[in-house]
């Protein structure tokens, strides 16, 4: 059973959607990506992340009830803990930032706890790439597998860091405007292609609801994301998708491609289970029981019989 | 081995992508329909269409040379074929309609010929609702399965006409945006369980390069589209989609919900063949082992070994 290292954002969110909104709840890319990792398989997981003094004894509870491992969760005294604002549109693949404040993430230096600095599954959420970067340079063993989130505000404005973070990954995952973005190929075949060359073995690009593909040299895999009656808030899809992946990779401690593709599809059943509710409400209900039965959803959605010979 | 009629445009299309233009080259429904389907499966299969004086010998006899009967491909004397033009945007996904020329299309009365009126599959791909009403109502046998293909711009001006006959189809396929057109649901699962209530016993909605989703009531299945390094035209991908998916269904005589999801698979390969060139090129020079070697891709893609136990 392996060991899961997660970096990112513990964050206050607060969400409009075309079916309601929030007040300040409970988000962040560290926090989705460790509740969906846990909620996948029971693997020793420690979260590197910082709060501020104004982080609720609450979610501190809820991340030690799921035994996620916060020695690495620094808190400020007096400072104020990183908040997003969003509003989404009718069309939930659109949406609006409304507020973005910083706070203590504006000067965070991670430390990755000592039990940790040996972890075979380094998650890099998204974050400013030189945290992303120390956090790698901290480790004392070199991971089985280190896999990077990242998106299009580092790209513009720290891309030369966040290239030197991309070199050293094994596993990159990002949509597929961020893809383009990075690589100026529309085509997504070819845009994966480039990103190889920059350094990860593994590519996978993300579609939202059109599903994620995971590239390997020349070779693809696709996930369909679940066709669903009613998404309620897309919030934090990506980060569980990212969770769900790393947790069973962290359990299996197979990274061959083709357990790659079941840790694909494992990303995808958490996530299509994540954007039911409101943040991270859905993700700390869920059981194992019903991750079962939805991946024999994903089984019928996807899989058929064709005589090859 | 079963018969099928296809109802639909034969056409000159003059067209436009990023990477080069055509004069008036072969196009329409009906041809790509039957030479898709040909490709698929050596079916006996018949085209109900129309086309002017100034339609080459050289295209009617593609279609004889193909054994696809054209016994009901009328001949107008002094008419001339129906014309469409159009430009694609970079995002191929965007076209802009430059010329629809109906000329004898705007007066075209179908005759299914006698040999085919009791064909097992009818397709009526993309017209006037009318033309595909008089086909059905012409058959003297009733046929084991009517898959009907249409449009937004039959919603926007013949609706009652259309309902009409989705009430008396199978199945339809439909892209994304039309089926939120035709039932006001943005969810594709409610839109998907609206149409089923029109009618059809299957729905398969056409996410374009996102692949196409097959509903059957509560059960849905998920046929990708390949990720290709380039799509070169994407005119004529949907009805090849359709082609695929009837000469499928046709040759395997077997309407069960199992052997529609293989339908959809083969429907997607010859549609990633298609769009590889200008209109029918790609279609016309394609073989059996090509068709073969993709659809191994297209397993490679999608499916995976997860333990549901």
């Amino acid at each position: 059973m392996g060991k899961l290292l997660v970096v990112g954002t513990v964050a206050f969110d607060a969400i409009e959607t075309p079916f309601g909104k929030t007040d300040k709840i409970l988000g962040g890319a560290a926090t989705y990506i460790a509740l969906a990792a846990k909620s996948v398989a029971d693997i020793d997981t420690a979260i590197v992340s910082v709060v501020g003094e104004d982080f609720p004894e609450a979610h501190l509870q809820l991340f030690k009830d799921r035994q996620i491992n916060i020695r690495g969760l620094e808190i400020v005294p007096g400072g104020k803990t990183f908040f997003w604002s969003g509003k989404y549109h009718n069309d939930l693949n659109v949406r609006d930032t409304i507020a973005t404040e910083l706070n203590v993430l504006a000067d965070f230096q991670p430390v990755v706890p000592k039990n940790y600095l040996d972890a075979d599954i380094v998650m890099l959420g998204n974050l400013h790439p030189g945290v992303q970067l120390s956090v790698i340079e901290q480790m004392t063993a070199k991971p089985k597998l280190i896999v990077l989130d990242t998106m299009n505000f580092w790209m513009d404005h720290t891309l030369e860091l966040l290239l030197e973070v991309i070199k050293k990954v094994d596993v990159i995952t990002i949509n597929d405007e961020e893809a383009r973005q990075l690589t100026g190929e529309y085509s997504l075949v070819k845009a994966a292609a480039k990103i190889h060359k920059m350094g990860p073995t593994y590519v996978v690009i993300k579609k939202g609801e059109h599903g994620a593909l995971l590239f390997h040299d020349s070779q693809v895999f696709f996930a369909p994301a679940l066709p669903l009656e009613e998404v309620f808030d897309p919030t934090g899809a990506g980060d569980s998708f990212a969770g769900g992946f790393v947790g069973y990779l962290a359990k299996s401690e197979n990274i061959s491609f083709e357990n790659l593709k079941n840790a694909v599809i494992h990303g995808s059943n958490v996530a299509s289970f994540c954007v039911e509710k409101f943040g991270t409400e859905r993700l700390v209900s869920l059981d194992n029981h019903q991750l079962k039965e939805r991946l024999k959803q994903f089984t019928a959605l996807t899989q058929f019989d064709i005589d090859l010979s």
